[in-house]
């Protein structure tokens, strides 16, 4: 019996190429000697495609790639402040459009010191914890505007939008991802004592969705504290939830003291499985180094084993770690190209373990 | 001719009268033998204050506030989740009422890692940058709401408000600040790509008040982006500017690098001296080591230098500073009290230099 996944691919700008290549590679490896088949189609979209032909994310597009099991994109962005760029907006038209249109409300962003890595920190301790970012509201909603543009009398806003619809269902992700650790903690950030309307919804949903989880060990940290703590003492982290904007900024720091942006990986999540799923590294196109085999793939690999998980590949998504893991605890100092992680992961890959006959 | 300034005093809650009572020392010892004499007027307000009288901030009190040179702030706020405090909102009531009525529109944290002090980064490099944050808009403007409050359908809204007069004022003081310091260095920090509207008019800003101030090197970072520089290379940074909430971030995660929050000092500027700017240690109220003498006065008496440098007592504030560098680099892994650290600095204070005869 073979299982055909259907999975569509976005390698987008600059390093999104190089470092999907990779993923693709892992993929093809890990899933070799099993059942599963993976039927990709291409889609070249990004700053380079909007630069040749106009197209942000043209709507067959977009219903073509809703036809699939999962996304696995890479990055998209072209040269910062290519005046060209500027009308497309090509972060709002097509990676938070696809997160929005596909309702990918529970971002998920692990954040795993592996052995042999070093830390920002000086003394990282046991970091190993997981962000869940609402993706679909917030102060992301795309809700503000400008009266007296270009004026001394200009006033531009922007309104975080926060329904109790939208937060009970992330909120409730993030509890059911608690319950299934061991360490059952969650931690939610907000800033309650400012933003009082956004943080009296997050508080109060949190409250009635702790009830039905009393396992859970429950506790609250304002963002700012938030920051200080991932710095000071990551370790208390198992399961962080917060809303879009924090959760932005929480997890480049995450990746930072994780071991570098060039490890941290993500998964779009929606959970209902209405739209594909998307899976995609949190760093950028990084169109400095783009094209020259300098960039990392681990993020994207690590991208696409939450991608395996998600698909229920699950003994295939360990393997992946665990290659990840045992690359990286023997990475020394000498630069390697991304191709050559990429090969040095699929030499990893532990062998797949076979029924017993 | 002597020179009498009049200090209000708000020592708050928790730690904060202990470690205003070692800044106003530190302030007794280095104005001794000048002829500068405080007047100061003590104002019990606070967490404490509300549970006893019901009063946030009584209107004739802030009147009386308004009628002082500066303002000495401690911090605010009772034990965490205390019911009774709940109406209150003692920081939006209080600080942040303050910080509004008096126009305390240049929010500015320096963050320097003093010779001795240990960093919680592995290799914090050269650390000395400052932030300003804006202090009167954005998301903290107070202008949100909510629609079918406590029901399966409630929204709730918080609104970011961003205006050309409010965002000029606080890019120039920043340029200003940038100018006056050798490296010459901004940094603008936002999320453009997502807060497009509040981004374009804090882009637009900074473009044109840049074009005034030809020798500051400017570049700009999303603030997702900025939590990685600090981390990874915060000896980039020399003058930061950005929103309320991004420099709320910001300043929390650059006080933990910075030898943590026990150090972070601020000042909620009023650049137009239209009413007192007020001074502040970043951190909070600490009720869990309250009356223990536990507290480090440090962000305290380095905010008293800042009064003194607002005041236009330079050579003061820099005998105070100098004082506190010394007795950071002296500082052993002994834990000292409150008040023998406040001893200590005071002991430090370089003597007046006297006009040569
Ligand atoms: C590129 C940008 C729109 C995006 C975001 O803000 O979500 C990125 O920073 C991320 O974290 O995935
Ligand atoms: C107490 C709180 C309202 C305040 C803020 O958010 O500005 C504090 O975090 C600070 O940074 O001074």
């Amino acid at each position: 019996m073979t299982r055909t996944i259907k999975l569509a691919v976005i390698p987008g700008d600059g390093i999104g190429p190089e470092v999907i290549e990779q993923a693709n590679r892992v993929l093809d490896a890990v899933l070799a000697e099993s059942d599963v088949t993976l039927e990709r189609t291409e889609f070249k979209l990004g700053a380079e495609r909007f630069l040749a032909t106009g197209d942000t994310l043209p709507a067959v597009e977009q219903a073509a790639i809703a036809e699939h099991d999962a996304i696995l994109f890479g990055a998209v962005g072209g040269v910062p402040g290519d005046p060209r760029l500027k009308a497309a907006n090509i972060e709002r038209g097509l990676l938070l459009k696809l997160r929005f249109d596909f309702d990918h409300y529970a971002n998920v962003r692990p954040c795993t010191l592996f052995p042999g890595v070093t830390s920002t920190l000086a003394n990282p301790g046991n970091v190993d914890f997981l962000v869940v970012r609402e993706g679909t509201e917030g102060p992301y909603a795309g809700n503000g505007g400008s009266l007296r543009t270009g004026t001394p009398h200009e006033v531009a806003t922007e309104v975080s939008v926060n329904t109790a619809y939208g937060v009970e269902r992330v909120v409730r992700y993030a509890f059911e991802t608690a319950q299934a650790r061991p360490r059952k903690k969650l931690t939610w950030v907000h800033k309650t004592n400012v933003l009082v309307h956004a943080g009296s919804i997050w508080q109060r949903v949190v409250a009635a969705v702790a009830a039905e989880y009393p396992e859970i060990a429950v506790d609250y940290m304002h963002v700012d504290a938030a920051t200080i703590f991932m710095v000071q003492d990551p370790s208390r982290f198992d399961v962080i939830v917060t809303d879009n904007l924090f959760g932005d900024i929480l997890t480049d720091l995450a990746g930072a003291i994780g071991g570098g942006i060039g490890l941290a990986a993500s998964g779009n999540i929606n959970p209902d499985g209405t739209f594909p799923s998307m899976f995609e590294p949190v760093h950028g196109s990084a169109p400095d180094i783009a094209g020259q085999q300098k960039a990392d793939p681990t993020a994207a690999i690590l991208s696409a084993a939450i991608m395996l998980d998600h698909l229920g590949l699950t003994t295939e998504a360990s393997r992946v770690r665990d290659a990840v893991r045992a690359d990286l605890a023997e990475r020394g100092a000498a630069a390697r190209s991304t191709a050559q992680i990429g090969d040095s992961v699929i030499a990893q890959l532990p062998a797949p373990a076979h029924a017993a006959i």
